[in-house]
């Protein structure tokens, strides 16, 4: 017979399974913090109708969406035609909007789900990954201080994901505006132009943004374009800083949008400060835009400070109405999202993920066939305390077996022959340490479960 | 604008967050159990290149099949057909054919993903839904013992998902293509197709069977069919009575197959008894058959005893080579799979499943503004306690955030006005005791743990 050769398709990425564990960890941190900030779990189904996923400014050809269709001649009707979600708000506003009688306000949800874009083939583009996200939602009005929980969320999640230092950087769309209106940039439109042109800094550098600015189609003073990058390039230190800033902005002049956005960039910040949120993992950065039309207020970013070059792990930010299209109830929120395969690939990258420890703690070995039941009884008795066991149940010699134990990452292999039987003991080898020593069998659960916490504890210290 | 019905596909089941809640411990549930047993997890992307996940058997209509394609003209390759998978054991297939030199064998994996099959619409039925499978693949050779792993560690998932009585219930193919050896069946050919109507004796009932077995098309007489009947209803009540069944068998005759079906049997018994499986949990049933042609030898099914008319919750078998599609190496395996999706929905329906208590342990409530910053020193306090704790940050009447916090299955509710805030105590109120007590804001992390730790003492107690 023919073999077809055994590929994944282009732009996925599949893990070995000590890869997959640490990939797995991350997920988990990030669920374990969601929840400890109250949010609660949702999932929507990988596909949506196309009807109803691509209402919202219907870019399809830019999103690259992939749409699904079954062999059967079961869907005959052109309503059932499907598509892969590419994000994951959209299915949340159609899931409040669904659901909004039977959900209560704020709505504060995670979501923990694969979403899927058509994108161009590169080293580091996924066209299918890993989002993690949290949303608040509000029925019709939704205080600012959502907005700095969010900031602390995050700060706990990427703190217990041990990256390194970072800071979560925040800024204010309707500050940014004021501020172009101070300028004399009154036309909406034309800030939303600068705001994105603003959000490009990072990737086009000033020089080119400049440029831009002062192009016939903006045409904007040298002077103007030389205010705004100068503004656009403060970035706050230290809290006491971030409130100078905004206190030195309001010195420059005052409107509508420029108060509200100098107070409600205050309120975040007074919130933050009272979570107890430390210093040096936030800071407000005036030159954060975020090119999505629909932020309306804060916006996030977030930045691995030995690693700036990967630009933000984790952004998001507020918007005015969530479900317009779907709903005619006024439905505000705040969110923020991690893509997590690309994190965990950009991490991968830089040499700040190693493969892990297996998620199986002990091995029992099998040195002499006669003596199976005793391996399966002693291999149960683990399990029901609680640790990872795996029993070796094909009959091997015990070095292979060791050998085997310790490339999968195992930590403990237990020996025990007819001599230890007798002596109703059991050999506990430390694949790590290289190290074994006997103990009563009386003992074993006790001995193993010791030495899983020392050396989980330890493993704490080193990393803090 | 006119709106847009905001809606899911049909044949997908999205669920409330405390019903998510609800879902999410019984995955949970499976993966710890599974990764006790010594499992590594493995994850594969939700689409396949067409070409390479339906080479084995090619029943694409069969199946409905999902295709994928993105709107862009990126995949002009014909070879970058996609298609949803519609298993976890083709993934897995071509996981291990494509990783085979990076993974030790016996490769131990479990996967919890969704799936994908156009059925057609019907109540009950999904289109996307979870599996939660397990394998063991071996290289060459594996041992039978693995068979009996694969018991233990369901009977470890069902009894902790609390789903009342149940019985992991096997058989063997090799047994049954031996009986009907003995009875004059020895045609492979016929032995499957009588194989295959043994298999649909829950469905169809014994008469209609009886009737199709009689028939020109199978030509079987009456009294080798009565034979095939009785035999296919012995179901052992004990241990002893399962070792009694194999042999009683063994004085009507012999041949390789029934020997070999017998003699495995007899070994995933006693490796079962070995590992403490209790009895109740585990019984021989010479009716079990299971359709697909790829089990070779033991093959398992799940009944809940109390709901046998939901029939089996959780099938696997033996299977002599896994990816013979994709690589000249023999790769044996045995594995099962829990439906999740389906298994949630049908506890659901028969009202074994509640609606949970909410992943929120506490909420701090807002009595005064004034105090917004203890309050939010409050929630930091608790969550860096390991509480998963909501902050009320939207200004309401107490009462107003106190039946908020009791709808959502929140358990205690923090209160402090001025009055505590002077005194150096929070007011606890226990929403499900409707009882309150005050404690001083030094001992507050300790009593609540306490009080969270006996609540879920008490209900595990009161589960079992």
């Amino acid at each position: 017979m023919a073999l077809t050769k055994p590929r994944i398709p282009a732009g996925t990425l599949e893990l070995l399974p000590l890869e997959q564990i640490s990939f797995q960890r991350m997920l988990d941190v990030i669920r374990r913090n969601y929840e400890r900030f109250g949010f609660l779990p949702v999932e929507t189904p990988v596909f949506e109708l196309a009807e109803v996923l691509l209402t919202k400014s219907g870019g399809e050809t830019e999103r690259q969406v992939y749409f699904v269709q079954s062999t059967g001649a079961i869907e005959k009707d052109a309503d059932a035609k499907l598509a892969l979600r590419f994000d994951l708000t959209v299915p949340l506003a159609r899931y409040v909007a669904e659901h909004e009688h039977d959900l209560s306000f704020p709505f504060r949800r995670y979501q923990i789900q694969r979403v899927y874009r058509g994108e161009r083939q590169q080293r580091g583009r996924f066209r299918e990954f890993y989002q993690a996200d949290v949303d608040v939602i509000g029925k019709d009005t939704l205080s600012v201080q959502f907005d700095a929980e969010i900031v602390a969320v995050i700060v706990c999640v990427f703190k217990e994901l041990k990256v390194g230092a970072f800071t979560v950087q925040f800024n204010n769309r309707r500050l940014l505006r004021g501020f172009f209106a101070l300028l004399g940039i009154g036309d909406i439109e034309q800030q939303a132009l600068v705001l994105r042109e603003v959000d490009k800094l990072d990737k086009r550098g000033a020089a080119a943004v400049r440029a831009t600015l002062t192009s016939a189609d903006f045409g904007l003073s040298e002077a103007i374009v030389t205010e705004i990058l100068a503004f656009t390039e403060q970035l706050s230190s230290s809290h006491t800083q971030a409130l100078a800033m905004l206190e030195a902005l309001k010195t420059r002049g005052s409107n509508s949008e420029l108060d509200a956005g100098i107070a409600e960039l205050r309120e975040v910040l007074s919130a933050i400060a009272a979570m107890g949120v430390p210093e040096a993992n936030y800071a407000l950065n005036f030159s954060i835009a975020r090119g999505l039309d629909y932020y309306t207020g804060t916006v996030f970013e977030t930045i691995l400070t030995d690693h700036p070059d990967i630009g933000s792990v984790c952004s998001g930010g507020r918007y005015e109405n969530l479900a317009s299209h779907y709903t005619k109830s006024a439905l505000p929120g705040v969110g923020i999202s991690i893509g997590v395969t690309r994190l965990y690939w950009q991490l991968r990258e830089a040499g700040l993920i190693g493969v892990s420890e297996s998620s199986v703690q002990v091995i029992v070995t099998q040195m002499d066939a006669a003596l199976m039941p005793e391996y399966l009884a002693l291999a149960s008795l683990l399990r029901q305390a609680g640790i990872n066991t795996e029993l070796h149940l094909e009959p091997a010699k015990l070095g292979k077996q060791l050998k085997y134990a310790a490339n999968s990452g195992i930590h403990f292999a237990l020996i025990m022959g007819s001599d230890e039987q007798a002596k109703h003991v059991v050999m506990v080898k430390d694949l790590r340490k290289q190290e074994q020593f006997e103990v009563p069998r009386a003992e074993l659960v006790q001995t193993l479960r010791v030495e899983l916490e020392q050396h989980a504890a330890l493993k704490l210290l080193a990393k803090h």
